[in-house]
């Protein structure tokens, strides 16, 4: 994948383009009518400096301190300590791609003119991006509403202070900015409350938690026709014209792409079958998966309108010459969205643990007892059961919400939150559990299919059992498999994550 | 409202047509062509009984019996014992309005010929809602994933047995039979199946339960509305061209009916307010209802897709001459929405009862504290905000999800589940629990109201205080507040249950 | 069994005392040793009327009116001001048997002289419940750190307004007391706080749930044992030495009590068992037992303690002449035991629903699938599978913990909480579909046996064999299960309803 | 803190030697009488290898397999097959001193003589413990029916595979036991199961917390302390009589503990107070850290039981000359008893947040709001009530039990489990998080006693101020508060890590 420019304007951030920015290192231009509006932005908070009427973060203070004044002399001072005393998060620390990706976000909401932050910011913003300057920022400190306490030290790396990863390597904020000849910013007015005061933390881990997703459900539906090989089951449930009948978006799209794996494969030959009905980990997965997809429409759509949405507060109206405080940060429908794929995925994760145990049973398969090979001393993949039970354990307790717990902060005013990065960041461990769990079905598939001697697997199939085959060999005898999981959950990550491409 | 009388093909069933025929007893017309399929079904049904092909639930048992020869002789016994067998659900009862609408919801969907049922069941299902007889059926006994076990004792009913409510008077199902001069059913190959294998006892109290939630969203945008005007709130948040910035559906729809509420109050006037920034519970509530809003628009997209689909298990398609095992009674997705429509839900409650809490604290309102009048020795809504809170910690423990808490079941075949009718439980709960909560909420608002003396009210505020006031007087004199309290919930539950015209 | 006086004095009441006086309405006697220190207590009370200390809740407001004062000419308008304003409970209505538990429970802790109480609202509470009046009381409005919003309906009924039931019958306070020629108490100072600061609901509410568990247990284990019996069983994980070995207290109870169930079984005979080491539902199922076992006792102990000791807040310490605002009212360790056993409970309810599968499958069993009788046309327990899993998941549901969700109330004051009330209501909702559950496994237990044939029971389990055959007859034909379930679960709730003998 | 030696004979293994021996690196000694009976045992096993009599593991497979035979010459491949076949888990890694922990809780129970283990591997757990060899064992992989997939690595180091630390550094087994003189067993009957089947993994990780919660409790007691110092808060609720009132031990444990540590504070003076009563996270946070003792209490004497008993499957009866499958790896009481404390803890932990809330807040202490010194212009500890609402709401989650879900495994044999090995991975991530919020309320209440001036501080307050203040200077200026949290949490974290002198 080279690299491209990506054109900013606030109106067309898409995913795609965040994902390229955030690990491809794509460049990034602003177009100049965006820019003319944070020019015009600007200058109408600098003619709102000496104004009578009070401003939320402007000439007052912000939270509970809103009913104290801030004269235009304390301006840079007063940023200053706002940005200092919002640095209350703490580890993990974001990785450098989500950290790019939150730069972007926020940068490309700056350009709808609705911040009135100085232009120097975006600028700075812009060359952070393309300059490969990533402050260090901490995870923990948003209860959700505006992730405002860890947003603060990419502010504090806009005036030289703090800490900064410069193309990969640590060091100290002013000294990568004199490496790239950057002028550190001197705060104005509202600047602070227009770097800290955004979702951009959440948004970018939503988003890159979205590009994981989507292309895992592809995987899934793969590994799931694989392991219908593997447990010679029936395909019949996935005929066009029997999915077509239940009308549902999502399942129409797994069932489509099943049968696409599946082209060429054995499993359409009309032998009878040992099953009149498989379970329904075989029989209806794809329908699970479906649902899935509809999780994560739902939520790419959602998610797409808040990327080129103001989320300012107090909102500054150019045209009606007005400050106005508001509240939109707020972003319950996403974090609710997170939630309920989070479950949809924890379903999927279930029945695949079903379909693992499924394939270690003789009474199903036909072959043998957990799959372990004739010779009778191995004990073949018997044990492994307790580890996708483990994980899936895990899972159902990841999945369980998190965003109605909160009570009110900051002398009360701030009664409301989402706790929507501790929700994603359950989203991503999830995730990391699921990579384990197909990994250890793609193993019981692969073996399946060596099992059942020479059948003919599906064109999609057939490259995935290859891509394992070549890590990891049949097992005739009993041996370490820790190390075979390790690999199966390697082969999938990387998968994922290397497979922006197979994304778009 | 008038009966009307509702033409069905399996095609157009909408929400609305399911709350008449539930509530306001409209009759049932078949279209002609939609008969023709199920004719044609049942053709294709009768020409395979002899044949060899084994097909689940024809020739063959139900559930893990499916190895199990069943022979055209057994035909009637058979599915006599398959409705007896399936009558294993416990109470409570579901009411008759949900009976009604789980038929009319499997008719509609036994009319795209999709299931082989006999025609004689389809217009027996048309004569129950049309005559008024609605089978006793218990609602605990599902697992979501079709609700055989209590969508049973409808098909006893079809052959005389068990009981039924006819015209809302218990009697045996033979006796109402007679009554209405209606031919008991003699069941045939698949009629059982037919007859259980749908998740209309689900997707009945889905759409009772969504209805209930579109009106309620209305009551609360103007209880909120009323609150802010109790609190001498801030409306600038709901300054159009604010939300607009945002861009969020939900948000923009409840801002806009946020403002309509309050036409004309006293809340535009220009006067200086008490805060800068109100607390996000006033500042950003229309933000959270936009969250329910959107989390309902998913849901009601989604179920109306269901409305009018096939959920069979197998699926009878008659131009492809096949009868195939499927799972189409899969429901993952609409489970999924309930969840998330229950935790919107919760958010909404949690921030009332904030709302509630500063209606009562004089920091916020210049009111006296806790709403009590001027006489020192009335203590007021003090000890009320256990209530609120009691109530409030059900729903978060009510919105929790239980979809993914399933296991095999039937011989290790069905290891799929979601718990759907248990989840729709939980939000009926939610819902009466909002009602009390919004009582509250309403009589706060009241009586801040009152004790700020001559203001002027919206246009559609000033409705609900008089209502309000028509049934609850000022607090003057300390007084038993549980009888207020459930005139208030009656004030908001009649309204939302009568309001079906408000609906639509 | 007979009814008795139980003499009261602070120091002694047991669960047992509780049991008696709630459901058999066992007569009162207070010690007059007792009564003196009420006396005691209200003459200091006396003493402080004018004195200038503040005092909460005796010369000074409650809740956030702390500040406020209360002279001696307000206190009876005061008092009544607090009643009333604290009726802010809504429904269901507590059972009378609770409403008599928690009279009985505060009337105890009155008795120990912290509360300063005028002695005839002692009295009353004798009168109350030796003359079978029991006032109406609402269960939701308690956040559960004193049940102050429910217990003031009782404080309404001694002066004879609000409603009360007399003999059962409903009717208004004032005509109760009228019949029974009690007089109205006249309010006095901090008489409002002694009435309503307590937890005496909450802890009704959970002694009367101990009781149940307690004879539960007793007839689980039975159940359990029955099971074995008709699953043809190992019992030699039961064998003495072997759990000596493992030393637990729970498990070696239960071991016991298991083996006394089936002395004389054929299950002690030496023949040769189908499976070397039984399922775990099996094989461990007394082990699962003894960790409720364990967690009853834990909660026991700790509840004694607090049935015998002050929850005053205010306390009034006569020997040190102070009255000390204090949080005596704390009851976390209590709760925390609820939400324990609640978990205990659940995984028996879970392993019960095991064997019951279990007992449906022939590669376990070698009786029929589903236990279904030789005739292949029955189907038999099949379709009930469903039944349980589906309570099943409520439970899972209902055992998740809700005491740590709490908020600041009263103007920020009560910031700590338990939800003690909703925790005990689910605590009641999971017995209640425990009796469904283990009902459904005795139906099963009992035809295993029958289609074993010939074999030799337990002493224990062959009675509550005969006692279920007297209700319910062997399954040889399909029949509406429903029927069959509820008289099932009627055998076991009537036997824990009624055998407090068993009990003691 | 020197090194001792520890005899060893499987009746009193404290969780004080544990702590000495896993993290002092204390020698190990067993007493003869307890290997004579380890000698006892393995005669015993010797002698039935040639039995006909089927048993367990020994000369019948494991799990589902224990239908196949298993012969005298195949002891040692089989063997050696069942620990890789059970090398399923998955990283993180434990700790050396988890590791350590769990070898020697597993070697004193092998001491008890059921288990029927060869002396060698015995002799071979000592030494490892003593040469300071340290197997990798990997945490993810057991259900909690004892840690068979966890275990089986300490199995293969016995054998001279895969990887142990020895003396800190990661190498081969093999090479380790060469540099240490040792020689590799050789693995005979049963050893494979003498080895995984055991619960000790969790039980160490249980250890572990239990003295990490042990001295956590006294700082958080001193911590409380130091805060109602900073608040200027009520002391009489800890007035010994008051709570001898209650009777409730924890209370009245940690009450003692509170007032010593204010032995000589400034609160004891008799001035005149803001509050009448402070609100309950003062008044009542000795009760609920109490309750915390309490559930310790409970959790520590179930957990010295199992540190001494068999938790063999099949248990070895010498004296019996028996050896009979059961199930005594059964922990569930033990689990509950995490989930309760992890509970307990999450009380603590949000009485904690609003503590802190309250310190900034100028209507409780009268001192500038968030603690900001005298100048305006500094925002002090206004943000970082978003850090301990993030963290609180981890908490939240992480107490939510996950014992209860579980599902047959292993041919549906293995239907009980606990997945205790996760539900004390939640504690240790819920005490980490605790370490963070006392730390910040330590910031708080050293910040609010600076700005209250000259007073005097109690005996043990003054410490934990003076320690904080060799850390943390007074907050005179806003700076970064991440550096400052961090440093408070390591003060805590050190401090509980540290002081197993504390402990005992």
């Amino acid at each position: 994948m080279k690299t491209h420019e990506i054109v900013l304007d606030g109106q067309r951030l898409t995913i795609k383009d965040i994902i390229r920015v955030a690990r491809k290192k794509d460049k990034i231009i602003i177009a100049d009518h965006a820019m003319d509006k944070v020019v015009a932005g600007r200058q109408f908070i600098e003619q709102q400096v000496y104004s009578e009427i009070p401003v939320y973060g402007l000439n007052r203070g912000v939270g509970q301190n809103k009913d104290q004044h801030v004269s235009p002399e304390q301006y840079e001072r007063y940023n200053h300590s706002l940005l200092l005393s919002h640095c209350i998060s703490v580890g993990p620390e974001a990785s450098e791609e989500t950290v790019r990706a939150a730069i972007l976000i926020r940068l490309n909401t700056l350009l709808l003119g609705y911040t009135g932050v100085q232009p120097e910011i975006v600028r700075m913003y812009q060359a952070f991006l393309n300059a490969e300057i990533s402050p260090i920022v901490y995870e923990r400190g948003s209860v959700g509403a505006a992730d405002i306490g860890c947003l603060a030290s990419i502010g504090l790396a806009l005036i030289g202070e703090g800490e900064v990863r410069y193309k990969g390597v640590r060091m100290a904020a002013a000294e990568a900015l004199e490496k790239c000849g950057l002028k550190k910013i001197r705060l104005g007015p509202k600047d602070g409350l227009a770097i800290v005061s955004s979702n951009a933390l959440f948004i970018a881990k939503t988003v890159l938690f979205i590009q994981q997703v989507e292309v895992f459900l592809n995987l899934a539906n793969l590994i799931y026709a694989m392991s219908l090989e593997g447990f010679d089951g029936n395909v019949t449930p996935l005929n066009r014209s029997v999915v077509d009948a239940k009308k549902a978006e999502g399942q129409k799209k797994t069932a489509a792409a099943v049968r696409k794996y599946l082209e060429s494969s054995y499993l359409w030959d009309g032998h009878k079958r040992k099953n009149l009905q498989d379970p329904l980990s075989f029989r209806g997965a794809f329908s699970v998966h479906g649902s899935v997809r509809d999780s994560l429409d739902y939520l790419k759509n959602q998610v797409s309108i808040y990327l080129n949405a103001s989320e300012d507060n107090p909102a500054v109206l150019v045209n009606e010459k007005e400050i106005i405080s508001c509240a939109n940060y707020e972003i319950t429908t996403l974090v609710l969205g997170i939630e309920m794929i989070n479950l949809a995925l924890c379903h999927m994760a279930r029945i695949a643990c079903f379909r693992i145990i499924k394939l270690g049973n003789p009474e199903f398969t036909g072959l043998p007892r957990f799959l372990a090979p004739k010779d009778k001393s191995v004990l073949g993949f018997a044990t492994i059961q307790k580890t996708i039970a483990a994980l899936e354990a895990e899972i159902q307790d990841l999945c369980r919400p998190v965003s109605t717990n909160f009570f009110p902060l900051a002398g009360d005013i701030e009664d409301h939150a989402t706790n929507s990065v501790y929700a994603v960041q359950k989203s991503e461990k999830i995730m990391d559990n699921l990579y384990y769990i197909f990994g250890i079905e793609t193993m019981h598939a692969a073996q399946a299919i060596d099992l059942r001697g020479n059948i003919l697997l599906g064109k999609g199939t057939k490259q995935l059992y290859q891509s394992m085959r070549c890590r990891i060999a049949f097992l005739d005898q009993d041996r370490n498999l820790s190390i075979d999981i390790e690999k199966a959950y390697k082969l999938l990550k990387d998968n994922v994550m290397s497979s922006n491409n197979v994304y778009f």
